[in-house]
């Protein structure tokens, strides 16, 4: 068997063991196929009966050429943020609930892998939104979102107040729990839930959508990813707004802070296998019947 | 002038000056008409130069006849909580945002209220919801509620599961950011922002409003309100889901917790002036044109 | 085996090859109980082969003590509002999409109506909507409906408007595709689809449901059944609203006609299994995992 | 004053006398610039006591190197889709409702047209829909529209099967009311009331909006304008779909035939005041406060 990949990166939730024996399975694979394995470390260590070098989730980026993630999307999130940098392709293996993103089923591992890496795969690229949070003019956290960046009152019973700028101009101010701003991979997650429409992944589009707004016309809105968008927490809110990317990385906000946020040039690539149809994914993961 | 009403309570939200200058000429009205006036002690304390009697919110119910509430809805939704099992009535000057409950305007003070005191007025009963939180069989917090009991995840970016039960029923059980539980009178705050129905203020219902679900089959739920509605917070949740009333009153739940709501026996005695029209406030508060 | 029920009618959509199969199983299991059988009459012409009575539907209603509908929750409606003027309780055998009034599976047809025959059973009563179609204080049709009465521009690119008024007061002047105005019942239905919210079969509430309104800030509203509920065509509209009850009973209406909608003082009778569970077939029906 | 543009054509809503006024408004005043006055017959015949040239609404796109429309957001729809071909510039005086695309007012005309005739407005680009209607492989029946193409059931209380097919791909079978494909120019239009999203109108985007779907999971899709669009009328549907382009062009179509949608490569070349801010706009035809 010829491969295009010859040191994969395996990522996995170490504190599941369903993901344990998918991922040993993986490697007794992947060995057999006499291909290079580095395991990130916590991972690794949970699983210390497998001889397998080991690195940090960042380091594996740079060191593998393909990088498989056994997990949920959630997984899969953390795990694109970590390598988006170095342009390593990932490719996810469904051990969470939704599985939008990791769309190889472990119980079909092998003849899914076989000519992935044999290079017979669909490769498309999702974008990641860049994240900054500025105070009194200077950055003062910094992060990115394959999924969404959501800014929200850290207590539901209480709204903020903010206004939303694209490109220098004024779209509205609201007080409402929050906003999400969403990528199309990120519409199906949690922005779909708050009535946001779902982005076909090519779209370059970035969707906003407020949570609970009180005013009935708020409505959600989707604008070119090339636009940056800027979020003012009004400076007399009374209390401190939160900021996640993700639902991963979290940030406080104080009152007059601006998040920045606007499209990262790196792209994730994120390999399917030859027979992966988005609207597919789409009909099983939201229970549309054929 | 004949007057239903002798002892006159005032509460107004003491931190603001609009509501200080209501609340003089509102004094200086009643006292050309010779009522007596029990001021809420922190309301009284912050405007010493009036000279008038003060008392404890919970207090005003027992020594008062009638409740004036100066502020928002919020005010009046405090006021209401605090005065209910006396059954004395109460009246809202509106000075917040969008006063569904306040309708009587600071600009027509004087006009508004002298044929409510001399006994020309639309009363109103409002019920209340009563919630217990239950843990290990004991109830472990009790309060009650004029528009909406809420239990929702501390942290937006993680949901809680949780089971709705109704009448011993299971409902569903759901992973969502938490749950809505509303009066008709909540039916047009908090609730109606979650897509929520506006349910008439006399109807007897309860509406159940999920927030966010990823379940794109959840709707609101509306059911009779002799209903006793029980929502039990699933065991395996990862974080302790907050809870409150009014928005107003929180509680912190753990997991295993069963909240109880149910109709409270004790209605609010909501006095309008004459010429209220349930309709007429939807319309101007929604901003339905005529 | 004692009964309490001795004449059977029998009603079914007569095209459809699975409700004549379904209809035979049954005719024979309930002549082997030595109950007597009356067909509606366009059930029994096209199954000439089965020797029994036969009747219109609507006076199956006063020769009978029980009636089996066999279809789905269409035929059901289309019977109830032919029988429920004789207070004849009816059961529904489900062959039709979704079922949320035909309960019974014709896979357990004997298990599930042996015991009903016999007197176990839930009864429930679902109310119904009477319509009066007036024109120039005249009215010029009646009808009624146990989902929902919906008023509809017949053309949807062009929008109708109309006025709502509920016991006397305007609730709101709209321009849309039009209004369903739904019974506990139809709420499930198409006003579901149309974002109204779900109501409980036994709470004395209906729904109004704005169709594709422009103005974002329309919402459902919930109102006490015993409201009167008038919907005034307005002047000048262009076109000629199109009328339905149940989708089933169509009418035309022209500009200035006034629809005036109120609970019937009937009430249908519908049969369940003893262990119907209304919560299960909504989470069945709706798909919510359990 | 010299000026961008010689030949005016002007396009009004015959029938509105307040159209009629502000057109004598507009000739006198480009009369007064010496400017050369083409007006679109009908249009014309109506105001016979203008002394000016006609011509039909097509030949108008080919004789003018501006178009002013006077009226509402539909005239502005029926005369883009006339002139589109010639790529002559239209800008538009707002005697309508909305106003989303007619955003000079008629009080400020002189002194927004002034700067605008002397070559001082923002120029956007609006995209365009073509449609065709495909029965037995033939072409019967091609459009075009500005905001959205519409394929709905003739009947609402009946709905309509049929599949979506983007760039060969399946995306779904619904059965529903109907469907409205939708640029970012009709994002505020009639998808907006059917729970779309807005799309800014410089984004290469289409919303497919479900109409009143019974499959509570159904929701907004938005694809690239690149996409090519199929919609298949499934062939047992039991009554023949309509098919309307900016709700004003409307045909008939029948069970199996396939609707095809696609971007024009023509665009709308669409002026605006040098002040025009979109988001603006939005605010306040929304009602958005500020």
């Amino acid at each position: 068997m010829t491969t295009s990949f010859t040191k994969i990166g395996i990522i996995g939730k170490h504190t599941n063991p369903e993901v344990h024996s998918t991922i040993a399975s993986l490697v007794s694979f992947l060995q057999a196929q006499g291909l290079e394995i580095i395991m990130e470390e916590r991972c690794a260590q949970s699983m210390s009966n497998l001889f397998v070098k080991q690195a940090t989730r960042e380091a594996l980026g740079a060191l593998c050429d393909l990088i498989i993630v056994v997990g949920g999307d959630g997984s899969l999130l953390d795990a694109a943020r970590a390598v988006v940098d170095n342009g390593v392709p990932v490719v996810g293996v469904n051990r969470g609930r939704r599985g939008f993103l990791t769309d190889i089923s472990p119980q079909a591992l092998t003849q899914s892998l076989e000519p992935l890496l044999a290079g017979k795969y669909q490769e498309e690229h999702r974008f990641l939104l860049e994240m900054e949070l500025q105070r009194d003019n200077e950055v003062i956290a910094q992060s990115m979102a394959l999924n969404d960046v959501v800014i929200y009152s850290g207590d539901i019973a209480r709204m903020i107040e903010f206004e939303v700028i694209i490109d220098k101009l004024v779209v509205y101010r609201q007080r409402s729990d929050g906003l999400i701003t969403s990528t199309p991979t990120g519409s199906t997650a949690y922005a779909l839930s708050g009535g946001g429409p779902i982005l076909h992944p090519t779209l370059n589009a970035i969707a906003l959508v407020p949570m609970h707004p009180p005013m009935l016309t708020s409505r959600p809105i989707v604008v070119d990813s090339k636009s940056t968008i800027e979020i003012h927490i009004m400076p007399d809110n009374l209390l401190n707004p939160r900021l996640s990317c993700d639902g991963q990385v979290h940030f406080n906000a104080l009152p007059n802070d601006r998040i920045i946020i606007s499209r990262k040039a790196k792209e994730l690539r994120l390999l399917h296998p030859t027979d992966y149809d988005y609207y597919h994914t789409l009909r099983t993961k939201l229970g549309w019947s054929a």
